[in-house]
């Protein structure tokens, strides 16, 4: 079942790249064409686009875009300054797994046929960044699909941050899940998380469940515990950063917390994520190293401070739920923990 | 054991009241004078000043200015004044219990005494508001002395919202205890929850705890499970603004959470409040009624909009933690529950 999404995270349109600006939402619905790969370097670093899969695919664009603009001399040149692309779009977000995986893909192919022409090379190029794109897309319905089958009419989920649309080339993950849950005919009712710091529960996950037409309230974080108790959650369904070899997984801080109430109010604890999300090079979730956030995230607001400048802050941008909390994960390549429950 | 405090939330100074402004903090550290009750009234209103007990003694304060600064002629005319400056301090914070219970008490000296010459009046109404602030501060004093017991040198406490000395007119219930313990030479240090939507914790809590000179970082409301896995947390302490008779209390939102994550890490969980707070009308938790808070609070920082304008929005003001997570309860009068835990 093809789900029809009411906004674009990114499109590929008339030789260039349209992205919908996250900076700007949800007071503006504001659309960012770039007609270089510089224009994309700066949208990745601004934030403009954000969440992993979608960075990905921009990057590729941004590939593509950077080699059609010159009339090359030579393969030389043409190498040369498909270097400094890559260089330049790898240079924005130093800790984007995908980021690095689609410029290599780009990379690769680019390289596969340097014998052809340049126009039949940026041709392929162009292929490759689409066809990233797609697979995302596919990824995403995959995982809307299997996921969907946890979820019941009249079903009430907490979700925490933006694993939706807006971080992907598609549905999105655990927002996937909904979305496709709804398509299927089932009324899907969601809590969301704001998710401090940087709110991206309150700035986009309510803006694009709004734009899907899907009933939501917006809680502050430590108010899920006093639903969980007056049983208004069925369910919790988050996304997935990281996924250790043991099933221990980091996602956006707050996740954990989550975890444990869930546990401790025997609520199924569920967590969506593509199957490339799972690194069996890192054996548990001791080994996943902890990103942290700087200060200013925390205590200024809008200009506004909140706390008194020199105020000591600890915020790190993830955390990490051991296997032994979630009752199932949900991959595109099918559910790798659990079953469906009832 | 007196503990010098570094500020001063309220005092009476050469005939007026001074209320340090807590709504220009953590920016700006000001105070207010109030020469009038019509004062009083505003900054109670505007949050200047705010916390239960602090607010009762404000408010009395406030009675004593509103007698003072007339010519009356009469008795009669006396007692009409009287009925206007207590219904115009009545109506400031219409849930405010220990606002109501502190002007009650103002009335009947009032009245007792109403045969006494009007200088005579006046003068028994301002020792009646010092004897409410000094049994305030008596009250925090021994809520330390009881309290401090619970905590070993080396220790590590988290703290939700503001339970300082800026809600009261001593050293405080919660950072009370910790501000004792300190004073006994032991060596704490504090986590504060920011304390959303109002953020008492990250404007208030940690200005409180800079002044005294106590060791403290801020964080994000939802991160407290994350530290408390890695061990970082020794106990939780919080306040309480009703105890039931069962011994379940409100308290702000976001207690319930910390009490379930403090359960589950095995971590004991204390709450400070004064005896006064125990309301054995209530049989227990279930019967005491949530305020639910503007969306306002939660979508709009700084003039800057968090979430789209339309988002429905849950914000209740408490939550409640049932009698069985709790440690102990510490109050003026000793322990109500539990013992300490070594």
């Amino acid at each position: 079942m093809e789900i029809k999404l009411n906004f674009k995270t990114l499109e590929w349109k008339k030789n260039k790249l349209r992205l919908l600006d996250q900076t700007k939402l949800p007071e503006q619905t504001f659309y960012f064409d770039c007609q270089d790969y510089n224009e994309v370097a700066f949208a990745i670093k601004e934030l403009k686009i954000r969440g992993a899969p979608a960075i990905g695919i921009a990057s590729a664009y941004g590939v593509v875009l950077g080699m059609q603009k010159i009339d090359f001399k030579d393969k030389d040149q043409y190498q040369k300054n498909l270097e400094l692309v890559i260089e330049t779009l790898k240079n924005t977000r130093p800790t984007a797994v995908n980021l690095f995986w689609a410029l290599q893909r780009m990379e690769k192919v680019a390289k596969d046929n340097l014998e052809k022409s340049f126009e039949k090379i940026n041709q392929t190029l162009l292929n490759e960044a689409k066809k990233i794109h797609h697979e995302d897309k596919k990824m995403c319905e995959k995982i809307g699909q299997y996921g969907a089958e946890f979820l019941k009419d009249n079903d009430t989920v907490l979700t925490h941050c933006n694993a939706g649309a807006l971080a992907t080339g598609g549905i999105g993950t655990a927002l996937g899940i909904i979305f496709t849950a709804c398509a299927q005919g089932k009324k899907i009712k969601v809590f969301v998380d704001e998710t401090r710091p940087v709110l991206q529960g309150a700035r986009l996950t309510t803006w694009e469940l709004k734009q899907q037409g899907i009933a939501h309230t917006l809680i502050c974080d430590i108010t899920s515990a006093w639903l969980m108790k007056k049983k208004l959650i069925d369910c919790v369904i988050v996304g997935a950063d990281r996924i250790a070899k043991n099933k221990d997984l980091a996602n956006k801080i707050g996740t954990y917390n989550l975890a444990v109430l869930a546990k401790y109010h025997k609520i199924p604890f569920y967590v969506a994520a593509p199957s490339s999300t799972l690194d069996n090079s890192v054996e548990s979730g001791e080994e996943i190293k902890i990103e942290l956030r700087s200060k200013e995230e925390v205590i200024n607001w809008g200009g506004k401070k909140t706390a008194p400048e020199t105020t000591d802050v600890f915020s790190p941008a993830f955390d990490v739920t051991p296997a032994e909390l979630v009752t199932s994960i949900i991959t595109d390549k099918g559910i790798l923990k659990g079953k469906r429950i009832d």
